[in-house]
């Protein structure tokens, strides 16, 4: 699947110097690659499934082709790359360019994608966290760099993060820093993926919505969602629970609105933290919009301190889908001006 | 009260290029000034109590004669300074100079005290909060600047803590950053002074750990706290309860292992959240020293992320009583040379 906007047909007429920028972004389900310009002006847009159960070599070999492909359908030479960006889910070794591990991707144990990847098209390349770069991309092509300190969330499954701090790409001691999904909120709360309990992401995430709710039917709530799956509690997911929410389904609004208090504590915990201009608001839950976001604003205006609290924008992101491939293209940017 | 060490003696024989800073740290009990060179040697310090109920200008006329006081004693003329650092407790506005609150000093509301200072000496005059500063200081010369990433926490009556973040303090948008005591840990948790409810601060504070120890007592429990206080529930704080069990009472090892546990979940937040190389810890309770840090690291390596809580050290603080004047005498260095 490929999705080229017209902008490409001009890249012939581009001068030679004009150096294009390739982006990566590899999660767990998919591989998305973008072409891009030093300004975050996408050319070209490539998907590809990620061949996880296959492990990091079949992965590995994936993404050289979901490159490759990029690369022809824009019909632009290596030459004219300035650099080649990867976001990756999970736990990244910036310094060395390696995914130390990833919830998601099954084998991936210090593997060195950036070297692989290097190697084969001789092309400088950079890896980062994709929640990391995700934030960069929406600060530098999303808000063009206007504040200094935002913090990006990403909630779906799970929840993740990264701080712009003093305008610069914030990656702690060995690259791990924003990992907010798992503060712990409530120490008594429910257990979490990574093992700990009553994690933000335990509580605030699709998958806390989709444990509560098949918890409140199990228990014997009335809900329109029952039908809305046709009976199969597996199905039951964010999208679901938004779309009766919407068609007036008293449990669902009631879930929603359980929702946003959880994400709302813990987005008070990151203004009282980082006191940030803005708060970006990614992955698929951002999609509920008002629904999730309205009721966690007004537990920041609630529990955060006031300074802080009234200092802050908490918006939907700005890039939707692109933001993992920008972020990408925008580290390049950054360690090529290095 | 005046401590001056013997250095101040070498002080006539001065260069008159070499400029001292006048440091002053604005408590609500105390205000502490010191004269420091640029290395953060301190020449003499002065301590007066702080006129707190009295109001801002009492208080201010206080922080004028302490700072008279310090420059006379130290036998040093107002032009040999580069500065005058402020590091005071509450919401500050770095960029006017202002105290906006500050819940230890009553009637503290927008108080443009860098300016009174700044215009009754004709000495360029900063002003920081003091948590922020104490990391400010122990990061310049505590560590010597040889950490990226460094949280400063002050845990006593409350917790409060400071961010260096990539070498640099990190005070958010408007000053009020590292706001990290009233994140909350536990959203079912006991009220906090703030109004939240489970911040850090009302879990494992010396607050928390006397009302925790006055409820275990009514409860019924045994306890040679009672003896140590003569009875007199209002005088239980940290140091007697630390006391009591360094002399191996069974509930104060129970309640300060129950503090431990309750600060080592904040600092597990802060190794998820920031993956800095090293916190260190200051205020009273830091007094406790490994009957404090141990159970508060047992929970670290327990609940954070392994490649974080394996590159951080935590460990108490270096500058002891002397991080708040050293953090403005830091925060003069800093701004001077901008």
């Amino acid at each position: 699947m490929g999705i080229w906007s017209l902008a490409l047909s001009e890249s012939v007429t581009m001068p030679e110097h004009k150096k294009l920028i390739l982006g990566v972004d590899l999660g767990g389900t998919k591989i998305a690659t973008a072409l891009a310009t030093a300004q975050g002006e996408i050319l070209g847009r490539e998907y590809s499934p990620t061949p996880a159960q296959a492990g990091p070599d079949a992965v590995i070999s994936s993404i050289f082709e979901a490159i490759e492909k990029t690369i022809t359908l824009g019909k632009v030479e290596l030459s004219q790359l300035l650099g080649i960006g990867i976001a990756a889910a999970g736990i990244i070794d910036c310094d060395n360019g390696k995914v130390i591990f990833s919830p998601n991707l099954p084998g991936w144990n210090e593997v060195p994608l950036r070297d692989a990847v290097e190697q084969k098209f001789s092309v400088p390349t950079y890896l980062g966290n994709d929640a990391n770069l995700a934030a960069l991309g929406e600060w530098r092509f999303g808000v063009k760099r206007k504040v200094a300190n935002l913090i990006y969330i990403t909630v779906s499954t799970g929840i993740g993060g990264g701080i712009i701090a003093d305008g610069k790409l914030y990656t702690g001691a060995c690259g791990t820093a924003g990992e907010v999904g798992h503060m712990t909120i409530d120490v008594n709360g429910p257990l979490c993926n990574c093992g700990n309990v009553g994690c933000w992401e335990s509580l605030a995430s699709g998958t806390a919505l989709a444990r509560e709710t098949v918890k409140q039917i199990n228990q014997g709530a009335h809900t329109s969602i029952v039908e809305l799956v046709n009976g199969d509690m597996s199905k039951i997911d964010g999208k679901v629970v938004s779309l009766a929410a919407e068609q007036g389904d008293e449990l669902a609004k009631k879930l929603i609105s359980r929702l946003g208090y959880y994400f709302g504590v813990g987005l008070a915990n990151l203004v009282n933290i980082f006191n940030p201009e803005l708060i970006l608001i990614g992955g698929g839950l951002a999609k509920m919009g008002d629904l999730l976001l309205k009721p966690a604003i007004n537990v920041v205006m609630e529990k955060a301190f006031k300074t802080s609290a009234n200092s802050v924008k908490i918006k939907p992101a700005l890039l939707g889908d692109d933001s993992g491939v920008l972020g990408a293209v925008a580290l390049v940017l950054e360690q090529s001006a290095r």
